[in-house]
This record gives structure tokens, C-alpha cells and sequence, in this order.
């Protein structure tokens, strides 16, 4: 007999918090389709080359091979995917000439990263993204989409508060070489070292930005520019006001054309934020950038992050395709929540109905009322083993089921069932055909 | 530049066809749950014990290796799944105490099988797969509901014509020991020769089972047997008038009463046949058998198979877990219709609805507008390029959209819009706050 070992790294869920997953997935995937975004499925194994076409060094990507390799067998040139973006480069570079542009597509699915175990890391883990990717130009108001369809999304998961930042990498990138940071290496580096303002001291914060050559001038410029706080309104005005450079000033307009557009899509004020501290992969990003956090869950960090992009897949086609995209970590902060309890579990069934059986003789006529239910679309289950009813119920009761129907073999030879409410108790006797009607009217309630 | 190469065997969808595959996957998926089948979602990759915790060795398993693996990490201890029904038993067996029984599971995804790249042959392809486990015992009336469910499936997913066809493994292993093969390698064999009747010539199907140690007589009742072509009511008459022996007997019992079921389920005698000449893997299946196939495509053979078996995790666990499960080859049949453009194909866009963009001085009302309709769920695209209207058009007929919403400055000034019947070309002038009615009720039409 073989021992079964959890492999740490691969989540799974029982199931009803798979329920209560799945539904997760549903609203992302209704948000998505909502807004027109076409559906994905990659293989979840591409060639190591297309993987690693970008260096790739930073993931740790899982290679496959075939454990009964032949003889001379080459292998080992395929791996698993480590994100959707690549597959998607990948996808749109092989079909460019049977796509309409903009090319919307949604692929929510399992990446595969092989981390070393950690609290909050996972090896399989989902992700959710959308892209829209132009032919060689792409219109600035997606980037404002992109942010309501994450508000509806998140709104309609009902995981309390949220707010999605909101910055232009152009507005880093051109107030930091305003101050004297010239190579991309060095700018790069500042925003690291920004990013960890609120966990280090002061001092180490200058003492790392003076290391970069900047002068007591350039190291407050920035500690000032990053430390304040603003509203989305207040920001934008400060913003308009500085005088960097034209880099920064185009950055600064893309924010407020975005911000504009956000507010048509009808985001919620609380819903986003214009917060010029989030740097965001600074060195695949080309425009806006995204970061979301839950306000009620703060140590979840960045629970969608995403941006704007040149271009897709410059390593794959010599065709310029701009785009943008954001990504839904949705493992990552809904396995936490489902794992402390923080998340509403519902039944262990997806079914309404359980229709119990009390008499084997009778067993056709029971199969005969669950395919009248299954029929009206009534989400129903038979309970077939030959047990007491008393045992019955209480399997009803471990997964849940609103209603059960119960009947006697008297009750049916008068062609009588009973719908029992199982959270009340209530029951009510109805005729055989009545059923689904009846069964309809107590699940709206 | 990385040249693309596609990788054989792994299939890939453009938008139309993933639309319909997906529509295909959302049919099984409602037919599972609406008979109260929890969902599962076990990771893509298992322990390589786990997976040949049976032998495995008919299965070409794809291991898993971190690309960049380190001095002495072990690794390779870990691989992709080849089905679903291994997963399930290292799942029942590690979560038994928290589950309830019968357990009812459904998963639908993608396995991995290191085949080498032929037609019809994919190195990854979803299985639709749905198990009904026992504590002990398992009622025989879900082999019955296994058949009914397929059939819901398959009658709604308007692929033709379809038959369940029935057998049952106790019906052949009785019959054969009757006819004087003694041991199971050999019953085995000669189910092999039976399954190839129709391809080859009568005299090397005697030839074959002279071979086992069969004399004339054994050789022509295995003939008459498997030859012969009956309804289901004359097959089990037939099959009861025989006196073969107790387990033959049983299995005739089985069947009979699982007949009996389907009929009470509501099953359509055109969608069911019992065939004492289907086989399936006769070394797992310990009960009920079955196959399936399309009347309009026989030529793809069973898309959906399954079977009773005794006991699910032998190997991983000492409760006696008697099970009876059937599975979907959805990738295996709706490919390759989708391939020969077999299955019709419906737009190249989730959306119903394409809002044009006439003029961006306006983009904020375009964008209102375009929320408006996806808080009524109506599906809904935005063109947000600068384009002439013809080519946002254009771009609208591309990819199939029912209907556009057109406006002028002028006539969003007037606070009017445009709803245009893309098929027709019908079109009608409403206000801007009547528009998602308007749609609504263009979209039932």
C-alpha cells in the first residue's frame, strides 16, 4: 500500500470550499465575458525556448519529461507554463492573421511556479487575466477598463472594501531622472528601495538613495515626492503642478485621461486611488500600473496587479502589439480566506434538493420524481442506499441540502410526495406532479 | 527572435471554437451538478508513487523536473496526472473522515499522456469524469443514474444521435468460464479476439480462440454469443433463458434491474442498447460496463466510457470503497468536429453588444453608456480605437456581434442612441436611458 503524502505547494480544497472557489471563479469569468473579453485555454505546456525567450531566469519553471523516455529520445524540451502572459505572446505571434484587433481574451487557469515551500507561496496556483493588445497602437481608455472591470469583479465578490492604485510608470521614470538618476539600473533600484520606505528606518532609506550617487537635494526630492499622501483629486493636481519633464508630464496626463475614464465607467471614488509610490515591475511596464489591495485584509498585499505594455511579444514576431493587462491572484488571497474561515462557506452540495427513498420496492417511482426535478433544472440528488430515513437526513443534513423530499410508499400510491424545508422544518404535502412547481416557489424564497 | 513551433498533440482553440468548446464544457458541467455531483479540483501533478501505486506502466506519465534544480535536491519524485480516477482515490483516502458517503464527485480537466503525436491521439485533452463512491457498499441503481446523466449530456449537447450501450463484466466472465476458460488471462484474451470480430476474417477469430484451448463447441457458443445482434428486450429475455452459471446469472440480474432504472430515469430506448459483446478494460471493471457512441460519427468511437468497480483506492487506503464512474472524452469527439467543421460555430465574441466610438471628444458618454448595459449583464465590447465607423464595423461583423450601438455627437447631445440589428440591419433610435431595455428585449428575439 502505498502512503499518501500531501505534496506541500498544491492547495486542494473539500468540497465546499471548492463550492465556494468555483463561485469565485464564476463571477470573475461573468465579469470578464461581460465586457467582452474572449476565452483562452493554452495548453498548459509550452516549449522551454518560448518560456525562456524573455531569460526567464527569475522563474522557476517545471520541465517535463516522459518517465519511460526512450532510447535517443530528445525530451526535455517542453515545460509548464509559469504565467499566461508568455502563453498568450506566444498565441497571438502564431495567430496573428486570425485575430481581430484589439484582441481581448480572458484565460483564467493553473500557472505552475516550482518555489521552495513557503506560508502564502503555491507551486499550482490560479491566475486570472485579461489583456486587450493593439496592432501597432492601442487607445489609452483601456487602461481605464481594465480597472473597472477588476471593481465590478471585486464588488460582486463581496469581499468588503477595495482599492486599486493607480500610477504611470512614466511619472517615475521621468521625476526620477529629473533628480539625477540616469540609467534604468538606478532608477530601478530607487523604486526598490521606495517601495520599502514604511519598513525600514529613515536613515537607511537616505543612506541606500545616497549610495546612488544622488546628492542631500535629490534623496528629499524623492523621500518628499513618495511620502505624501494624497487624494486621487489632490494628487492629480499636485502632479500637474511639478514641472519634471515632458516624460513625466505625458505620464501625468495619462493618469488624469484614465482617472476621467474611470469615473465615466462609474468606479467608485473609494474604488481607486492615484498613489505614485507603486512601482510595479518597472522593467516590462511602459504606462499605467495597477495594484489592488482588500482593505480588510491588508497582509494579503497585492491581490490584482497589472499595467500597460509596449509590446507583447517582441521576441516572437517582429509586429508591434502594445497592450494592456491585469491579473487576479485569485489562490492566492481566497485559499487564505477560505483556510482561516474568513470566507462564507455554503453547502457541501451543489444540488437543492435531496429526494430521499424509503421503500426499494418503490425505487422507480423515486427515480421517476428526481428526473422530473433534474428536468425543471432543479439541482437534485437521489439518496439510493438501502438506509433508514433517520440516516438519510442526516447525510442531508452534513452537506446541506435547503429540501428534501420525503415519501412513504402509501404517500406515493396516492400519488403523494412531502417537501421538507430542512433549515425550518416546515414540510408541505403535494401531488407528484405539483413537485417541481412546488420545489421552484420554496427555492425563490 | 524564438521561431513558434506548435507542439503536436497539444491542441489549441482560436475564439469561435474555444467559445463552443467551452459552451460544450458548461453543458457537462450544468448536467453534473444538477445531479448533485460536488465539484473537485486536485492539482495537476502527483507523487509518481501515487500514480503507479496500480503499475501505471500503460500509461506514459510525464514527470516533472525544476528546470534549474540544485545540487542535491531529490526532485522527479513528482509528475502530471494521466486521469482522473487515481487523483480521486488519493483524494477519498486522505479526506475520508470528511466526506460523505455515497460521495458524489465530478471534475472536469485537462490529463497528460506522453503519447507519441498520432491523429486523434492528444498529449493533452480534458475528461469529463463523474464517480459515485460507497462506504462498503454502493446501491446498484447508480449504475443506472450514471447512464441517465450521459444521456441529459449528450441530448443536450444536440450532437445527433447517441447509444449508451450496456454490458456487464459478470454476464462475459460467467459465459467465458462456462465455455472451459479458466483463468482471467485468458478470458481476457479472448475478449481481445471477440472485440476484433468485425475486422477480421471468421476463420482467424477461430484460428485465435482454437488458440486458448477451446475446442469446436467452446469456439462457436463464443461465435453465437457475441454475433448476435438483439434489442434490449430480446437481449436480456435471451440472456435469462440461458443456464449458464451463478455469476453469469447475477450479472443478467444486474443488468436487468439497471434497464429497469434507466427506463424510470427517462431514458430513450434509442439511447441505450444492451450488447454482451462490450468489453471495456475488463481487468478494472468488476460490474456494470459501458460504451458509447455517436450514430452520425462512428467513426470516433467510444466518446464516453466507464464502469462498476469493486474497490476504488486499494492502494492507498484499507476501507473497502466500491464505486461506479463514467467519463467524457469531450477533447477526443469535439475536436475533431470542430477540426472538419462538424459543429456549428457561433460568434468569435462572448459579447452581444458593440458600442461604437464615433467621436472621442464624447469617449466619457461612450463609456457610460457601456457600463449602463454590463450592469444589466448585458455582454458588452467598447471600440475605443479612433477608427472610422466603417472600420469598427468591420471589425463588429469580424467577430460576429448581434448588435451595435451608434452615435453621433449630435445625436448624444440630444441624449439619443442607435441600436443596430447587425444580421438584418435593422435599426431603431432610443434614448440613451432606455437603451439597455431596448437591447434586452432585441436580444430575446
Amino acid at each position: 500500500m502505498v502512503k499518501i503524502k500531501p505534496i506541500s505547494g498544491f492547495p486542494e480544497l473539500l468540497p465546499a470550499e471548492q463550492i465556494a472557489f468555483n463561485t469565485a471563479l464564476g463571477v470573475v469569468k461573468k465579469h470578464f465575458e461581460n465586457a467582452g473579453f474572449v476565452p483562452m485555454d493554452t495548453p498548459a505546456i509550452e516549449r522551454v525556448e518560448t518560456l525562456m525567450a524573455k531569460g526567464g531566469a527569475d522563474h522557476e519553471i517545471y520541465g517535463i519529461h516522459r518517465l519511460k523516455a526512450e532510447e535517443g529520445e530528445g525530451g526535455k524540451d517542453m515545460a509548464l507554463r509559469f504565467d499566461l502572459t508568455v502563453p498568450l505572446a506566444r498565441f497571438v505571434s502564431q495567430n496573428f492573421g486570425q485575430l481581430a484587433f484589439p484582441f481581448r481574451r480572458y484565460q483564467i487557469a493553473p500557472v505552475w511556479r516550482g518555489e521552495r515551500p513557503q506560508a502564502g507561496r503555491y507551486r499550482q496556483f490560479y491566475q486570472c487575466d485579461i489583456d486587450v493588445i493593439g496592432d501597432g497602437a492601442l487607445a489609452l481608455a483601456h487602461d481605464a477598463e481594465m480597472v473597472a472591470i477588476i471593481a465590478n469583479v471585486l464588488k460582486d465578490l463581496k469581499v468588503g472594501g477595495f482599492v486599486v492604485r493607480l500610477n504611470n510608470r512614466k511619472i517615475l521614470e521621468g521625476f526620477l531622472k529629473n533628480v539625477g538618476l540616469a540609467n534604468m539600473e538606478d532608477i530601478q533600484e530607487a523604486l526598490r528601495i521606495v517601495d520599502r520606505i514604511e519598513k525600514v528606518p529613515a536613515e537607511t532609506t537616505q543612506k541606500n538613495l545616497k549610495e546612488l550617487g544622488l546628492g542631500a537635494e535629490g534623496v528629499m526630492a524623492i523621500l518628499d515626492f513618495f511620502n505624501t499622501s494624497y487624494t486621487t483629486n489632490e494628487a492629480l493636481l499636485a502632479l500637474k503642478d511639478m514641472k519634471v519633464n515632458a516624460l513625466f508630464a505625458e505620464g501625468v496626463e495619462e493618469l488624469e485621461n484614465v482617472v476621467q475614464a474611470l469615473r465615466a465607467l462609474g468606479v467608485a471614488e473609494e474604488n481607486f486611488k492615484v498613489d505614485v509610490s507603486i512601482a510595479r515591475g518597472l522593467g516590462y511596464y511602459t504606462g499605467s500600473i495597477y495594484e489592488t489591495s482588500l482593505t480588510n485584509y491588508p497582509e494579503l498585499g497585492s491581490i490584482c496587479s497589472g499595467g500597460r505594455y509596449e509590446n507583447l511579444a517582441g521576441n516572437f514576431t517582429t509586429k508591434k502589439l502594445p497592450g494592456v493587462g491585469i491579473s487576479i491572484g485569485l489562490s492566492r488571497f481566497l485559499i487564505p480566506l477560505l483556510e482561516k474561515g474568513k470566507w462564507p462557506l455554503g453547502k457541501a452540495t451543489p444540488a437543492d434538493v435531496i429526494v430521499t427513498v424509503q421503500d426499494q420496492k418503490a425505487l422507480p417511482t423515486y427515480l421517476e420524481i428526481t428526473q422530473s426535478l433534474r428536468e425543471m433544472n432543479i439541482k437534485t440528488e437521489v439518496y439510493l442506499e438501502p438506509k433508514k430515513l433517520e440516516k438519510q437526513m442526516k447525510y442531508a443534513n452534513k452537506k446541506g441540502f435547503p429540501l428534501a423530499v420525503i415519501a412513504s410508499l402509501e404517500e406515493l400510491n396516492r400519488g403523494k410526495v412531502i417537501v421538507r424545508d430542512l433549515a425550518t422544518g416546515d414540510q408541505q404535502t403535494v401531488s407528484q406532479k405539483e413537485l417541481p412547481d412546488a420545489v421552484l416557489s420554496l427555492l425563490k424564497r
